[in-house]
């Protein structure tokens, strides 16, 4: 199943106005609209339409430190160890095709922050099963906080700004596995990866426009910087799908592996490569950072600010309920 | 026949002294020069070099909004048209290879203006005919202004300036469909749309130091930022003609399509584009351009400047007329 | 046999306490480790360390001026002539793989500096024999100065910085004729050159961190604008090393050329560029290189002092001590 990779509440006017709470919003026209999308139940549809509302919030998400059970280092949804010098942080719900919760974005910044400080040379981010990252997940969340959608909508900017913030600053070598298809924010972020390994089954997909919103994670700044306008814009704003060879061809990945041999080939360099000294590899790759970091802050704040427009906007959920409808005709 | 894409006026001296009246400077010793030119006639030499100086000019031309004919909204020059969302620009001048006049550089200021503004969700610029684009026209123009060719170089100048601001400042995304061979300023462009589809049988020539000037439309920096400046340099300084399958290996063109179905397979793709959610497209577009405008119309400033500098100098006379010269032998 | 292409004093304690005079140093604890290398005599450890050592200094070189012999211009690592409008620079220790000793730094800084003022149009390097560049040479030198090893390091950074800026604020094209591989600084300063043409027999090796170092020459700036992130980290944080192929597909060589054909066809094109305008090209190549002018020094400034604190570390040490046991195992 696809997943959208961002959420848009819907709203009645345009976005100076005062926006409705979520029990005025149902009640409107909108969601007469809403509700006869195609062969979809009045009931799914609403439940769907709660799920992309609610999939904004962030914060009511439960605490990462609170449940510090058997899960690697306490986390719920990811995987963490450090061996041999690598960190790795594993997305860690295959069943979902690790799309993001809320829990989970939380969980990687605080992931992210620890590998930064611990002892090991590198980071690698990698995914369990056979996707990489399908995006946001839509359904784990149904409490729309009592501020509303603009309420929804700022909690959910502020969210993805602190992730994407975390990727900016982070202070050693971060290196991508990509074992299977990325999709949304798991791709505009490896703009901020210092090396990207992907198996030749992996594609990279950024559906913005199609879901009336606007891309994050650095890339409107660092894909034209890595491919050019000219590639660069065929992703980010008419929703090309790229394979692992065509995303080497432009220099988003690093290299591409036969699946058979991928895992092996990748974890033998990257052991090599944590026995290389720790602070020549920190400080190099700060001195590469440290010359674009504060216009990659301030393009990471633009794209939020954008975003949270876009996803209090009329036209982002038309372009939603276009695409659940279109998925309820399949 | 190839078109050069710039002009350059002749003098006496370095830049920097008053420059004489086109009257004194057919009566001095660089007339002599260029009169004494292989196999061409006095004659001929004298209306080419006229010709030269004069397609520089571009405050006499006819004035767009006087002649609402019969052609598309009233442009001379252009065919342009607006149908399912997506607003076309055409070059039609299909006899001249799409040589820009100044009445063209006008008429596509004023069409790329409306196209900003209109409904339309994307923009395509295209030619009539094999050609996209064979550069500046150097035959429509025969009058100096009074001031002189000082003030015809800063005239033509400031046309550039104008022109290329319209392409940074656009507001929604730009589709060039390169239908043919493009040359100087139609290549240099290119940088600032956001897609770029290309025939098998395009090519992409910059043939600047050949006639003694420096690159525009904000190349100079954008071309190193898609390619690097080792393919970059080799374009802008020494004249390389690219294929249409190097343009896109480089990042200058998108994608390239064998001739045969290069006209259904692009539109096909252009008209599901057009059908994706307009502010969407058009405010990512703005959030990928903003962090660059200010440097590109700081770039273009300095272009230009450069470029007048140019045309007034000594050796772009001499480079123009070897050019001459050259083809007169053939 | 493999160069390092930069050195590293060892040193107690962390950068800011005060460093032991060599003397000192020889008498301490890292010494001991240092001496123990492998199947290196004691005598051959101390020299090759005093090498190390020594190789950072620059003020006392032999003057370039000093000697006019029978060496082109005066100079002793290099063949300097003009020709055809060609002002070539040709690194000439061809038994050494063009090793750079502090010498040749000195006469480079100088050859560079009169190349951009004579009257040539176009200026090339290139290599005597079989290697382009094997980067620095450890060999040449062997006295500490009286500041001990801090100000080795600092004068050893202040020469790299002038090599460098020669290469920002060269004022004309600047080609490079790689003639086989190239190591160290002779591949990061490649993003400073306007064109760079390869045999298929050249190599493109940065090997900082195995070394205990980092990326010099504006690498850390240009080499991501080149290629991308993804594929610059590769080479400057993994040591990869690529070949002549690889490095034109990602932008850092322009075009690469059968061994068999590689000097005539290179030097035919070459001959060409240099007839072209020269005040056009240089002033071309000017405008090209001013947008970025003032960062490219920023970057240069701290690339140099990033690496001497590197250089002062026991880190970068250690990591040198390793190459050479690993060296001496052989």
């Amino acid at each position: 199943m696809y997943r959208a990779q961002c959420m848009c509440p819907a709203t009645q006017g345009p976005c100076n106005t005062s926006k409705p709470s979520m029990l005025d919003f149902v009640n409107k026209a909108k969601w007469d609209a809403w509700k006869s999308l195609g062969s979809v139940s009045q009931e799914e549809a609403r439940q769907q339409y709660v799920d992309l509302i609610s999939s904004l919030v962030g914060t009511e998400a439960p605490a990462v430190a609170a449940q510090p059970t058997g899960s690697t280092k306490g986390f719920q949804t990811l995987l963490v160890s450090t061996e041999d010098n690598i960190t790795t942080i594993r997305l860690n719900r295959p069943e979902k095709k690790n799309a993001i919760t809320v829990e989970m974005y939380n969980e990687l910044i605080e992931a992210l922050d620890l590998a930064g400080k611990d002892d090991s040379v590198i980071t690698v981010i990698t995914g369990s099963g056979d996707y990489y990252c399908s995006g946001n997940d839509l359904n784990n969340f149904t409490k729309i906080p009592e501020g509303g959608v603009e309420k929804l909508a700022k909690e959910s900017g502020e969210l993805l700004r602190r992730y994407v913030k975390v990727y900016i600053d982070f202070p050693k070598p971060l290196i991508g596995v990509i074992n299977g298809p990325a999709v949304g924010v798991s791709v505009t972020l490896l703009g901020l990866f210092d090396v990207v390994y992907a198996t030749e089954k992996a594609t990279f997909h950024t559906p913005f426009s199609q879901l009336g919103q606007s891309p994050e994670g650095c890339s409107s700044y660092l894909f034209p910087k890595i491919m050019g306008a000219a590639k660069a814009s065929e992703m980010l704003l008419f929703n090309k799908k790229l394979t692992a060879a065509q995303a080497c061809e432009v220099g988003l990945v690093t290299e591409v592996f036969p699946e058979s041999s991928f895992q092996s080939e990748v974890w033998t360099r990257l052991k090599a490569y944590a026995k290389l000294p720790r602070n020549s590899l920190a400080l190099s790759k700060q001195l590469i950072r440290v010359v674009e970091k504060e216009k990659l802050h301030a393009v990471n704040d633009a794209e939020v600010e954008r975003l949270v427009e876009r996803w209090l906007s009329d036209e982002c959920m038309q372009a939603i309920m276009s695409f659940f409808q279109a998925k309820s005709k399949l």
